[in-house]
């Protein structure tokens, strides 16, 4: 158990984008967020989940849409509490503390606000390791954990609560209604014992993006080199680089979709990579072959300062280092790769871990 | 307070498809659902407005979703239960009655099966005095009771409870889960007291539809004109006769959209009405004038036998006789014009009352 202050927010956003693989929304938002709800009530406290009774009730909760709307849409801050209030008072029941559903981006601090706002902790964990773009895209999916009874919010002051017979349906639902409030929305939702914490989520990784983020700014501060400062702390791999050539981007079906080119520099002169992103970038291929994909994370780095890019700030002529960094082992079972494989977004590639091609 | 069987649904289903305009789903399957839920528990019992107190707990249950779609998904029949129970763990509280949210079609029959299955009254009234195809078009929403908190589910065991700022905002995303849901839905909403109802409601709808019924079925025993029949029943109008001629249909948005030509016939030989649905009949007009429109009832007849024809079974060669049917006054004022009025629909037409066009 450690207090984590306004000051920390920045480590832990600059972390969380790494993780974030493009996606998970803009980190910048959920800090400021996360930031004022921490100045108006006081700092959170980190629990770490070895301090959970195995019944206490924990609520994750985050943002869910298209981050490219939410860039503009910026929330009020307090539908994400309505959100998670309103399914404590379905379940009858206070929540011990709250968690983030991603390690990655905006999702990794907007907990902070609701942690904040009612005086609870949060659990150092997440549901994923890093940031993906459906709801059922969730380890805890992989142990029969269900994600309602779920509480979806906006800043209106509409809300729903919603039960479904799968993560899959949940989804579902909850898109559309993300989609009717505008693209973006507030939820809580995969209520879960400490028992169940400590069993199917990926555990500590708020303290890994602050320390992604603290390795960063130490780098930048003792003018070392911050692309392999982040190739180390995350243990990752350096898999291309270049310069950004074209971005295509479209907001369809609630989502942020598109591809992004980027021509070769140094060793990978003449030749060019593609990634492809759904709000995360989740596949990286050259004409010939696949070089990295989902489940593992494509993270884009500014060659220059090494910090994280997004899908929605990548820009033609941005010089540019892509980082394969190994997933939770639990993606990379059959069950793993049915749920968040390349052949589940569409792609036409068996999943290679990272480290084998590029040990 | 009386007792309705199994046999008396004949007369309440048909009676419902003539306020139905052509929509609010197909009266058969509702009565055939309803027919079973009494053989299987009980008759249900009537309850005339009046007999509610003031503080009783009344919930409207109905079907939501595109008629056409119905035909061919018919529901399970337990879904309509399941919304109405989890709308009454929500508030903690068991309802009085049950209630019909249309006079029209498939919702004048379907809550006899929550009340059959439940054991509960269903009060004599509904929330249109005819069929509408938005949620929020409904008499309560002109005193500003609001339609949530309200539950939806769907066959699958999927379901929601919504809880919105307006009546207009619970359309939005009631019509977004239904879609979801495969284009119906079953929902329990408008929470209402007593009192509530008295005031806001449409009184004694199902014996209104039952008499239409009745009036029907016995001029086919007597030899007598079912046309006239009906017409004098309904305080209505004869506003058209003719042979249909065209009928283009589209199912979109979670409707059933569309347009019938009818080739006038005697006095009208010579002409063509146009009739325009979104699930139900809502403007006739010929090239030169609006003849009626609503929230006055467009009712289509089979010259024939006097029985209603929906939208979804109307086809090329039928010969057929349409009726005005004067709406509750309430409709007419500018409140109500502004929710239901031509103008609403996108229509162009000043809205004059039937009786002033066909007096």
């Amino acid at each position: 158990m450690r207090l984590i202050t306004a000051e920390q927010l920045d480590d832990i956003a600059m972390g969380a984008a790494v993780l974030g693989t493009g996606g998970g929304g803009d980190p910048y938002i959920g800090k400021l967020m996360a930031k004022a709800a921490i100045e108006r009530n006081r700092p959170v406290t980190l629990l770490d989940p070895s301090e959970l009774n195995d019944d206490d009730l924990v609520i994750p909760s985050a943002m869910m849409g298209a981050p490219t709307v939410m860039l503009e849409k910026i929330p009020r801050g307090t539908e994400i509490v309505t959100a998670f209030e309103s399914i404590q008072e379905y379940l009858g029941r206070k929540a011990t503390a709250t968690m983030s559903c991603e390690a990655g981006g905006l999702n990794s601090t907007t907990p902070f606000v609701v942690a904040a706002e009612l005086g609870i902790p949060l659990v150092d964990a997440d549901m994923m390791g890093r940031a993906y773009p459906e709801l059922q895209m969730c380890t805890p999916t992989l142990y029969g954990i269900t994600a309602t009874p779920m509480a979806i919010a906006d800043e209106k002051g509409n809300s729903a609560i919603l039960n479904t017979i799968s993560n899959r349906w949940t989804e579902t639902f909850a898109r559309t209604v993300t989609v009717d409030m505008g693209c973006s929305a507030m939820i809580a939702l995969f209520s879960m014992s400490g028992k169940q914490v400590k069993e199917a989520c990926v555990l500590r990784t708020i303290t890994k993006v602050e320390q992604i983020g603290q390795t960063i700014r130490e780098a930048h501060r003792q003018h070392q080199d911050p692309i392999e400062a982040v190739r180390a702390v995350t243990g990752g791999f350096v898999v291309w680089q270049g310069k950004i050539a074209d971005v295509a981007r479209r907001t369809e079906t609630g989502f942020a979709r598109g591809d992004a080119s980027i021509a070769g520099l140094g060793v990978y002169e003449g030749k060019s990579l593609r990634i492809s992103f759904q709000n995360e970038f989740l596949i990286a291929r050259t004409d010939d072959e696949t070089i990295v994909s989902t489940p593992d994370l494509i993270t884009i780095l500014d060659a220059e300062t090494g910090e994280p890019i997004t899908t929605e700030t990548l820009r033609y002529g941005f010089r540019v280092v892509v980082l394969g960094i190994p997933c939770d082992p639990r993606w990379r079972s059959p069950q793993g790769l049915a749920l968040v494989g390349p052949a589940y977004f569409g792609y036409d590639a068996e999943y290679v871990p990272v480290e084998e091609r590029f040990r």
